[in-house]
């Protein structure tokens, strides 16, 4: 027994007890007559308090507590002279009769502090020190609440957590797998799973009815930023349901966790299909926090003499609330930034429709006030609003346009944060035609239902819709799911339009072909991203921060050294020859 | 919305409602003017009726429909003419008024009721169906359950659940690694986890206090039966413990598990040192259910002229209660099954303690009665017990009376299933020699504290004891734990004692030597096997009954083929080469 409290507990009510605490030396404070220690563990600080007069020896030792030392102290609740109302222990502090170092310290690579001092590469190298700062410890409380909670919810409304195999077989369709040489069996492989899909819908095949697990995926890709090589689902699966159950279901689990973990009470989501998502916002989860969606120009703006909007499919403008006094420095920079390769704009147009009626255009030799005019009405501008304005080809144009509305929504604190905007986005096309590998591709993937019945569904493969859906929270997308094939003849065809054989489909998904030969019952599920989620809840965009240890962006653990060459040993056992460069 | 009942919930009450439920066909009885199916979900059954006078085209119909359908049927809930008082749901039936085939069904390769006609090998291929029987559903509700009340035990008991990292590195020490090839990092490998215990261990560096996770762990190993190349921990760790407070807090959650899983109320765990546990049970892992204990029988068994007991370094008996009348066919079976070698016995010497009060015993040339009378004495055996008698080399004889006992716990009935016995099993040897490589191995693993204090702690490593525990219930070892060592130098010295070279406990565990520069608290964990939990809990030994998707023996996963061939393609982008036999 090393303490009887822990650092988070005393209150003015505990004065006058014996106590023992332990944790690491936060701050170590000589005033002379005085020495104060604050003591740190999980649970909070607590003053210690030497007095040099009392007791020099206690004291002396005090002195030589170096920052991050662990140590026991024992001593007597009293109450505090200078209170401190920012922590819940600072109206105590304690008298310490004893002490003792159970493990000294060298001094941190960096500031344990809520402001540290460190770079990201050496916090990275030294994670678990970086994990003992205030805001990554407390990203991980959440993350565990968070799981706590959804795991308490989902068994409430009867899923059950089943766990499904890490290692399992490699499938050509989606990204990229990690694989697993077999030294049982020389020259074959194990796959680790992109998600649990076929395992779920074979749960919903053997009747568990409703599932779920928080289980861990992978994705050997090319990393961008904030990607990890490993990530955390909440996979969920429900039978005999349609579209609306699962939305439901999900929707009220979202609302529940907002509600018990922020204290915030969400409206019903609204829905959106993605054409209109695609119309209004020119993306497939958009921030509807704000406004500002796309209006068509095309009438108020072609046919004046200005070649780049008459030649364009389509000309897309925005109203920007209040941002007619924009500078030219200011909208200078923001035409940049849209010109630059991450958005690939040719240019942008801006109307700034002043607050006297008048309007000042980067047009103005094409267009004349009344011309404006028009354009700002077809836009829907009001006076004191800055307009701005892309033309092109209508897909890439919208693409461009979301990003510049997404930069205006958070310059302008339209995008507030701290408020959350959910929507769900339904409707997706089921197949997208691929020019590269010249064969379609499953938006969602190849398990999901189509939106049409009869015989002829897949007569035009362009414009079936999926029962699909994504639930977007302020532009993020947080999870997507789908109403799954369940007939096999329909899960025969989707493959054919995929363009496998049938060979291939059953080499890679035979026992899933096979299993809905037994009697599969309609069913659908969803998968959440669950480090974004915490990233979301914790109001921060970096999933990394919410993962005690990540990899960073080449997939590299730096604390431990991770991935590392093997042993010639290991390999010959594996049958396996690294590959001469 | 497919239904709005379930199977299993309807009652008498519910007479008269209209509903509409959904589920598999599990049996169809056609009685001439009735038909009954009785329609199964994951929740129960639910007879469906119908009546070839009323409703001719439906009873036609309902006749159709074979094993294993899914069907919607709507109707209305009346009461039964013939109750079935064995299911929940058995006063009720519905009548039906609609029904309809949502998928149709192939004949199931072998039977889905909980006594199957369908072999091992089948039903592995056909899991998905296999897991419709309410033996295996049952198994998997109960894990999901344990599951849950766990991580809420925890929880409360202010535990966080961290996520560990999945890809990892591969380290020389314990099982093989399962080895994941990079292929951003050509020629290196990330390793999947044995278990979390370095990242569990940096996390009370880093002051998370208390940690838990309900982990994947994988191990390479030639499989024997009921080992599977992917299992689950919970895996445990707290800071400022002593051994004390590790035993009370697990032992308390082992409780909580068994009243409110099982409503059954567990005794304050006894300890045993392992030093006992071999003496009297031959058995670190004693099943303390029965006491059938060993009796040291050298005084009494040596000296007759009988060499086999003259020569041995010990003669061991044990005296199984009220089976002095085995038959001579029996006995003979018994000393047969000793000498397999999965045993390896020389020799199994018995004596009778009959009822009259004389002896009757395979050794009676070299022994008086009066001579038998002192060993069974010494065995403190009574009237009507059997004894057995086996000597040699100490540690052998222990092991092989070990199996002895534990088969006539089971035979005689005194390892009552239904009945829980656990211990903590303490003070284990720190090292074991191997001979094999001629040096020591870490008995639990290199991090696990010495039971010694001071500067010359190492000085005589084998009589070192580990502060280091099992806990066990009927035999069976459900987890094991150590306080860790957290002072840097007595790492090195123990990784010195294990035979690692500084420079290679360096590049292994560096990380680990580094974070104990920083402040590491006094931490100590555990870790069950949650597949071996589950199975205690549901009565069976079978982990693989209790795993949704197990593999088999040669680690297979014979549902989806796993492991399988890759395509050249993903070889040449992970730059290796299959190296040719």
């Amino acid at each position: 027994m090393y303490r009887t409290k822990t650092c988070g507990e005393l209150r003015i009510e505990n004065a006058g007890e014996q106590v023992t605490l332990a944790g690491w030396v936060q701050k170590n404070r000589d005033l002379g007559g005085m020495t104060f220690i604050d003591l740190r563990d999980r649970f909070g600080l607590t003053q210690l308090a030497f007095n040099m007069e009392d007791h020099s020896d206690l004291c002396l030792q005090a002195r030589e507590l170096g920052r991050e030392f662990v140590v026991q102290a024992e001593g007597k609740v009293v109450e505090r002279q200078s209170k401190n109302k920012n922590i819940p222990t600072g109206e105590i502090e304690i008298e310490v009769s004893k002490i003792q170092i159970l493990n000294a310290a060298d001094t941190p690579p960096f500031i344990i502090e809520d402001q540290t001092d460190g770079g990201e590469e050496i916090r990275m190298k030294y994670r678990y020190l970086d994990l003992r700062r205030n805001p990554l410890k407390n990203n991980i409380l959440l993350r565990h609440k968070l799981a706590i909670e959804i795991r308490n919810y989902l068994n409430n409304q009867l899923f059950i957590e089943v766990e499904t195999p890490v290692l399992i077989k490699s499938t050509p369709e989606g990204a990229r797998d990690f694989v697993v040489p077999s030294r049982m069996h020389q020259g074959e492989f194990y796959a680790l799973p992109q998600s649990p899909q076929t395992f779920k819908q074979l749960l919903m095949v053997s009747g568990f009815d409703r599932y779920f697990q928080i289980v861990r995926c992978f994705r050997d890709e090319d990393l961008r930023a904030d990607r990890q090589p490993e990530f955390t689902q909440i996979d969920c699966e429900m039978s005999f349901v349609d579209r609306d159950d699962v939305l439901l279901t999900f929707e009220n689990m979202v609302r529940h966790l907002f509600k018990n973990v922020k204290g915030i009470q969400l409206p019903t989501f609204p829905r959106m299909t993605y054409a209109n998502a695609m119309k209004n916002y020119g993306n497939d989860k958009p921030d509807i926090r704000f406004e500002m969606t796309f209006k068509y120009l095309n009438h108020s703006c072609k046919g004046r003499g200005f070649g780049i909007f008459d030649q364009a499919e389509s000309v897309i403008g925005i109203s920007v609330p209040e941002c007619s006094e924009y500078s030219r420095k200011q909208l200078d920079e923001i035409i940049d930034w849209v010109k630059r390769p991450q958005i690939g704009a040719k240019g942008l147009v801006y109307i700034k429709c002043n607050t006297d009626g008048t309007f000042k255009s980067s047009v103005d030799k094409f267009y004349t006030q009344v011309d404006l005019g028009k354009i700002a009405e077809q836009a829907e501008a009001k006076a004191g609003d800055l307009i701005f304005i892309m033309s092109g080809n209508t897909s890439s144009t919208q693409k461009q346009m979301s990003e510049l509305r997404l930069r205006m929504g958070r310059e302008t604190g339209l995008a507030k944060s701290g408020t959350y905007a959910p929507l769900w986005v339904v409707d997706f096309p089921l197949l997208e035609w691929d020019e590269t590998t010249n064969r379609y591709h499953a938006m969602h993937h190849p398990f999901t239902s189509p939106n049409v019945q009869g015989e002829n569904w897949y007569k035009d493969p362009k414009s079936i819709l999926a029962n699909a859906y994504d639930m977007v929270i302020n532009g993020v997308e947080l999870g997507g799911g789908s109403i799954r094939i369940h007939d096999k003849k329909v899960q025969a065809k989707m493959f054919e339009l995929l363009g496998f054989s049938d060979e291939e489909a059953k080499k890679q998904f035979g026992f899933l072909m096979n299993a809905f030969e037994y009697g599969a019952p309609p069913h659908g599920g969803i998968a959440f991203g669950f480090d974004r989620l915490c990233a979301m809840f914790g109001g921060t965009d970096s999933i990394r921060d919410y993962i005690a240890f990540p990899k960073n962006n080449a997939g590299r653990d730096m604390m431990i050294e991770a991935p590392d060459t093997i042993s010639g040993e290991q390999l010959v056992e594996l049958g396996l020859e690294i590959k001469k460069q």
